[in-house]
């Protein structure tokens, strides 16, 4: 943020231009807390109708791996920030020469590539020494590879089946992790010709998430620990915190994301998602950008996640992150068959006026994240269950929370 | 909301567009409540670089006194609302002709004009039965007008200065309202020529606000009723709930609020000031829209009075009202000497990380609002503290709250 960038708006008292590749609904609740800030945000969108570009003033249209799109929309910014973690390393080096980047090339490489992180976190020996660890994993490129893999489990005692297969970046039609449960369905991913780990199938009791955020600085911020719910590759439910963790797991995921990020060198936020297994916790993913598991924090945080994020990638003080309420209840809302979203919302907030709901402009398709509910308040089964029958009703779903 | 509207979003599941009439920072957080509603909002601004017109994706440039510009940014919106009460009567019912208007013109009057408004409310009985009353008043159009006012009050046995001249509508150079101790000062206010009520001073203990939304349907909602201090005319203080207001003042504030939006057919948001006054409440000010004394609940409410706001003009059910703190406190930051408000945003934030500071993108002027913080938690002076001295930093300004 040199004295160029500040003479370019005097009239605003030298407010930086934060600029965030991608334009989904991160970019969307992160153009929101902008607003507050004061500061200029702008989104580079693939086309005008996506969900960030429908409401910011400043949406700039281009392709993420075109390095001249890139360089066009760094050059107006102080800072540039990611949505997503697709954009190539080559394109991060020219965007690089133009703005500072947060996070950097360097941690980023550890959200994008799964055999890096892995090798990194397995290289940390302070978390072994504390209970936490990574699944068994193996760099996988035939079916050979991934038998002897499955052999090598069941030789040290464990099932041989079954595999977890992870593409080592991206994935195809939008899928990166695959439970195979034998030789036809290893046959079949591999058939895909991507870069793949094999990983073993953690049993776990439950899915956390860590979220923390780190600045310039080094200075760092830790949210309550969250209590998640995957089904099919996609979060559908988070409880904050989460319900019934011992303060010593709490405090050990805490550590653990202030480490991550630290060692990582991460600015912004980094989430880590967790398996509770037995007394350990186990690494299951790294985003370094605002994460669904930190939803909740836009209606029960004193600074919400897409504020932090702000804040840390701007190299400003840290918000605090304490919840405002006792339990939070967080529910996404997946498309289903009804495009006419805005029709259920108003039966939504007739039944609960407390329920918060927020939509993100974008077209409805089964399956589709299209929105969410919070609620917050004291009694979690309560909070599920009204959280859960609006996102069920505007889903035109009929989904159960875990254990009911 | 007919078909033809529905028809021209048909991606977006048929969601509604709200168009706002001026681009100050009511509007700029209207749309920050907008995007989480994921409906599509509109602001009509003088100029780009308005307050709103910055982070509003859909801005449209015009004279909210021309009624072609009116015509032609009401006819792309399903329902129009306001950021200030200044759109003429005459343009008002041109628009009507293509949008829905709510507050409706015929509502609205009422806070365009004072006399309209003191006949209307000096009217409704059930006010002075409840010890609700509105200052006593004269339209006066000379000195020798504002001299009769005056000595009436005197052989009422009250005193004959100071007396109160308000702008029937509107005022000059900024300001509505004088508060004038002698002749002189009268023949002042009286040598600008514009329409003048004569108002008694009110003697009061403190002044209240009582923020309530009202829908089409007729469903309204009320906040809890909030202290304010106004200083040279400006809001500088807001403590939610009011300190020590006897459940019996707060209950009669709340009716009152109620009261008069449904008297008048308010749709959307009625801000109601008042003083405390003995056991009286004396009715002040009235708003359409959002109103500074409700800031407070972005941050500490359920529903934020913006959200609330678009949902009411909207005809959407109504959000909860309650605060989800014991006590916030919110102080609005005026312009002070230095034009970096960024600069020292920093210095507060690494002071105070729970404070919430909301800046509006205005250009620094002395005295002029260019945003606000807000602080909760439970202990009403020493969030009054915090919220003063991070206001006070953020304006380079050295006032004190009221009290100490």
């Amino acid at each position: 943020m040199g004295d160029d960038n500040r003479s370019r708006e005097p009239g605003h008292g030298g407010t930086p231009v934060v600029g965030m590749v991608g334009a989904g609904q991160l970019a969307r609740m992160t153009a929101q807390a902008a607003i507050g800030l004061g500061i200029e945000f702008r989104v580079l969108a693939a086309a005008p109708g996506e969900s960030a570009a429908q409401v910011c003033a400043r949406t700039v249209i281009g392709d993420y791996t075109s390095a001249g799109d890139l360089l066009g929309f760094g050059i107006g910014c102080d800072v540039v920030t990611f949505d997503h973690e697709h954009v190539p390393g080559a394109q991060l080096a020219v965007l690089g020469q133009v703005t500072a980047i947060r996070p950097g090339p360097e941690a980023l490489v550890f959200a994008q590539d799964k055999l890096a992180m892995r090798n990194r976190l397995s290289s940390l020996r302070a978390l072994s020494g504390r209970g936490v660890r990574c699944p068994r994993y193996r760099h996988v490129g035939t079916l050979a590879d991934v038998l002897d893999f499955a052999a090598d489990e069941h030789a040290a005692g464990r099932p041989e089946w079954p595999v977890v297969l992870k593409a080592i970046s991206g994935g195809y039609d939008g899928r990166g992790v695959w439970i195979c449960d034998s030789k036809e369905a290893v046959r079949e991913v591999l058939s895909h010709g991507i870069a793949l780990l094999a990983e073993e199938y953690v049993p776990f009791e439950r899915e956390l998430a860590v979220l923390v955020a780190r600045s310039p600085k080094g200075q760092g911020a830790c949210y309550p620990v969250v209590q998640t719910v995957q089904r099919d590759g996609i979060c559908r439910e988070v409880i904050a915190p989460a319900p019934g963790l011992s303060p010593e797991l709490a405090e050990r995921a805490q550590w653990l994301g202030l480490s991550i990020a630290a060692e990582l060198g991460v600015t912004g936020l980094l989430a880590v998602e967790l398996f509770e297994s037995g007394t350990e916790l186990v690494i299951n993913e790294l985003a370094m950008r605002p994460h669904n598991s930190g939803h909740w924090t836009i209606d029960a945080a004193v600074t919400s996640q897409f504020e932090q994020h702000l804040r840390a990638v701007l190299d400003l003080p840290l918000g605090g992150t304490a919840s405002t309420a006792a339990s939070v209840v967080m529910v996404n809302v997946l498309g289903g068959h009804d495009p006419d979203l805005y029709s259920r919302l108003v039966h939504v907030m007739a039944a609960d006026p407390v329920v918060k709901v927020h939509l993100y402009g974008k077209q409805v398709r089964p399956g589709r994240k299209v929105g969410h509910v919070t609620v917050a308040g004291d009694d979690v089964e309560r909070l599920r269950d009204r959280a859960w029958r609006a996102a069920n009703y505007l889903s035109l779903g009929t989904e159960q929370p875990a254990g009911h």
